[in-house]
């Protein structure tokens, strides 16, 4: 820190990204990444594109904008396209919070809705979850707050189904509810239909996931006009020309290519099958995930071991040192190669130990 | 505006980005993008990546900072990369000003400065530059305030030596100074190598004028280590993997490319010159520019109706309608044939006056 960092980040914690290893070939099921790679039409799109990089992207991403709102079945003028995900849950918590109007969301889900509220100097509650890392409804009923929800939630990769989301929105409506749907494609239903009925309904949607563009960085949010309008406003007054031109385009091919994107999603689908009921015949218990992950753990090893010795024999996934979760690992569902190559691993493993 | 935007950005004005035209074939020289295609290096580098987007671009941007470190001579963790340099400046708005730390800047210049200071409620002061728009140092001396200055300075194009900007950085030991530098590459010194004398001196860079990459959205900023370390807290604090893998790729190709870069650089300077003195063959008085771009008047012409009758024969420039400014139009330097282009029809325009 230096002797002019501004004291009102004193307490900030940053948000800790999962491990990017450049030093070493791991079968990498460990940030939720696809194992596919874009769409052969959205990275055609973003390398015409890299010959004209001498020109400003265009801020209203008009060419995305539309291309989505016809996908989606909503207006132009209900979308805001940012620099992946992140940066729009940013611009919500910016936007929509403040010392007034605290945020609240689960104990457990997307660690960086904490850091976002202790970035902008908004007062948080996080809501413990039930034993089963359910939901408990009546915990979001007629907040003053505004409510963040992954859903399916992280790292849990449990689903809410529709009806409860549109109850949690129709029980606050002087509060802006922020459904975000990183996961969304993997099989849960989304709330954007919703966005029409409700103007305190903002989605947030990556096409990190289920669209191969995690490295891209794009994400976009949806809801009523004057949301979007608000959230404008914000990115106008940070960095207007927040999506660059190549990740623009190829935003548009990979929402044109409907039939890859709706291919990939069905095949990880049938790797989580395959993983959950191979993972169940070793022993573990897996939460039921609508995501591109599992959430499993083993009595006869705890998280942190299975972790460290997967890692060990070049597989990396993802343990959280938190009371809670402890006993449990995320795996990143994969191609059917790398989860074949995951259960050889583990059943290694188990062996090991006996 | 939505009922649930926060109270306090009422007063919040965002940027007005320069007109991005999509409906009609200009010249354009409103935006001072470069008329040069990026490095064919870079759009190389930027065409292999689109195949890998599935994974997350690198948080640490470690390719690009050891390379961009052996270009300027610093070290790796000196260097922070952004998503434009518009990104680095928020950062240090928010790092570096606070209720207590006020924010100066001069009067005219980069418009943006004023709306970070209003969107993170910081306090500023906008110091009036001299009548020949140059700034009086004795403005910036022993401030408890953090200072952002341009330079050369937008939209004068106006350059202030290395040993003035070291007067400032000494004379301010306990504020950060923040050096803007854009422009730089048109034949300004940087202040990159005081970085390693002065604790309190931040220089930012952009790769979007004289590298050919507005589009790509690539920024960054050199200081210190702990100055540094600070824009990484709020960086890993909003959007980790804020540059995408395309743009790092392309970013790195770009600075191996030294002499594509010179070259344009070069030409820049040359066409500068040739359309100040043919401006002022016409009339015209040009301030002095270290610029990819010349601010210019004529009394037979008032700033509004120039920009008008260009744009309405093709041309685009930027005019700003504010007092002092308004005589002026700014005119982005391109190739040699839209300087070419824009003297001929200057020449009409003034033809039609009399």
């Amino acid at each position: 820190m230096s002797r002019f960092f501004s004291a009102k980040y004193n307490t900030l914690t940053p948000y800790t990204p999962g491990e990017q290893p450049r030093d070493q070939q791991y079968i990498k099921l460990n940030t939720n990444e696809s194992p596919f790679p874009p769409s052969p039409l959205a990275q055609q799109r973003a390398q015409e594109e890299a010959a004209m990089l001498q020109l400003y992207s265009d801020p209203t991403c008009v060419s995305l904008t539309s291309a989505a709102a016809k996908a989606l079945g909503v207006a132009a003028d209900e979308i805001l396209f940012s620099n992946g995900s992140d940066e729009v849950l940013n611009f919500a918590f910016m936007a929509f919070c403040d010392a007034d109007t605290p945020a609240i969301f689960p104990d457990i889900t997307y660690g960086f809705y904490k850091v976002f509220a202790q970035l902008n100097g908004i007062p948080y509650e996080q809501i413990p979850l039930k034993e089963d890392f359910t939901i408990d409804l009546r915990d979001y009923a007629a907040r003053n707050a505004t409510i963040f929800i992954a859903n399916p939630n992280a790292p849990t990769g449990l689903y809410l189904s529709l009806d409860k989301i549109e109850q949690i929105v129709k029980n606050n409506p002087c509060s802006v509810v922020v459904i975000d749907e990183a996961y969304i494609d993997f099989g849960g239903e989304s709330a954007i239909p919703l966005t029409k009925k409700y103007d305190n309904l903002l989605v947030v949607q990556t096409f990190s996931k289920s669209r191969s563009m995690a490295g891209a960085r794009l994400g976009f949010a949806v809801g009523c006009k004057n949301l979007i309008q608000d959230l404008n406003t914000i990115k106008y007054s940070t960095n207007p020309y927040n999506v660059n031109r190549m990740t623009m385009a190829a935003g548009v091919g990979a929402l044109e290519d409907v039939d890859y994107f709706r291919g990939n999603c069905r095949a990880i689908m049938d790797n989580r099958s395959w993983t959950t009921s191979e993972l169940a015949k070793l022993g573990f218990t897996t939460l039921p995930s609508l995501t591109n992950f599992v959430f499993t753990k083993n009595e006869a090893i705890s998280g942190k071991e299975f972790y460290l010795k997967l890692k060990s024999k070049g597989i990396l996934v993802r343990h959280f040192d938190i009371p809670r979760l402890t006993d449990y690992v995320r795996v990143t569902i994969g191609s059917a190669e790398q989860m074949a190559a995951f259960i050889r691993t583990t059943k290694e493993i188990l062996e090991e130990m006996k």
